[in-house]
């Protein structure tokens, strides 16, 4: 199984200021790539916490996506504490620095220079995406990492792509449970969630996700669920 | 210092299914009570993972709040996960149950009684909150979850409220980065954060984010962020 996890690097999710909307965009596409994501984890600009859910992580899964942090201000300290993590010295990346200085012209600074530096081995993609051993570092601002992620993902293993089908019910879902559990026993290699919904306010109904990479258990999975649906609804 | 983490805990939010809601409600009534809100995990519907977080969590932190995982159906499997994370049976609340019973009367079935089951000595809060330890169990329905945690937050330690202040400058964070870092060091008591912005599809600017519980040393941090954004603008 090729799984990933994601760290979210930044105060500003942790202190209520922003919403994560970078989770959401790498659980889809590695969904896509039959990529299993594990975990995610929301640590603050703290080099000990970046360090320690990298390296938790790095070692658990085939992939681990960061965001958050590369930018060129004080607060942006993900890169050191990516190299720390691994002990490697933080060494400018003269490759990156090119790229840089093409850039900018006449307007590279010392904080742009900042950009150029990463854990020392560390492999440059397109879009100024770095990779330290299996942990791909990615921009903090959505359209950014989005970007960054794209171009990466086509050069990382993939499996079929894990699908999904949904049966929705409007009955609650404690009135489907038993036969839900009967469900989920027959049709074991399928994983079967539900997800109450509330559509005006109150809990109204129940959503019904089977997940799997084959299409035809798939299948009967829907049907069981559908069956199950229409007998409440009589 | 009084801190808090999250555990989120489902599928659905790994597997890009559903955009997650409930972090940042948690963080925003934590900085509003002074909780510093450290870290979140996102995990799926698995036991040992479910254990894992809980109990590294547990110990790091004045309080962890856990959301999901706590209706009638097979994959919810929150309340037996943290029992067996303290080494605790999983038993039926009376009380709990008294309250299932009341609320559903004939329709009371054996999916609902679930509900009732929490670890051995857990404590009943308002909204049907269980408390084991230092952990919270929320729902994972954001309406829900929302009135479990506003019922519980005034039993809750508190703290002078984390204020912050916002300075916004049209240029780039890397513009303003070296004298930033001056800026910070110099206010070291005060939390700085620098956030590029994005209002057209393209980077436009940055938001310079202060932090701190002393309104005094918050207001000089604001002069001089704004003063350096004045000193970019002309």
């Amino acid at each position: 199984m090729i799984t990933a996890a994601v760290v979210l690097i930044g105060d500003e999710v942790l202190s209520g200021r922003t919403k994560d909307a970078n989770l959401n965009y790498i659980a889809n596409k590695c969904q896509e790539k039959g990529i299993v994501v594990q975990e995610c984890r929301v640590v603050p600009d703290k080099e000990e916490m970046i360090i320690e859910a990298v390296l938790a992580l790095s070692a658990k899964n085939t992939y681990v996506f960061t965001t958050g942090g590369i930018g060129s201000t004080h607060d942006d300290i993900t890169q050191e504490s990516i190299a720390k993590a691994f002990n490697k010295p933080l060494v400018v990346h003269l490759e990156a620095l090119k790229i840089l200085e093409d850039y900018y012209g006449d307007r590279i600074n010392e904080a742009r220079r900042r950009m150029a530096r990463a854990a020392e081995g560390a492999v440059l993609h397109e879009k100024m995406v770095f990779q330290v051993q299996n942990v791909f570092i990615l921009a903090g601002i959505p359209t950014v990492m989005q970007g960054m992620l794209d171009a990466i993902l086509p050069k990382l293993e993939h499996d079929d792509p894990i699908l999904s089908i949904t049966v929705k019910a409007y009955v609650y879902e404690n009135e489907l449970a038993d036969e839900l559990a009967l469900i989920q026993q027959s049709v074991s290699d399928v994983s079967i969630g539900s997800y109450p919904f509330d559509e005006t306010g109150t809990v109204k109904g129940t959503n019904l996700v089977a997940r799997s990479r084959d299409p035809k258990r798939l299948a009967i999975a829907q049907q069981l669920l559908q069956a199950l649906v229409d007998s409440k609804a009589s």
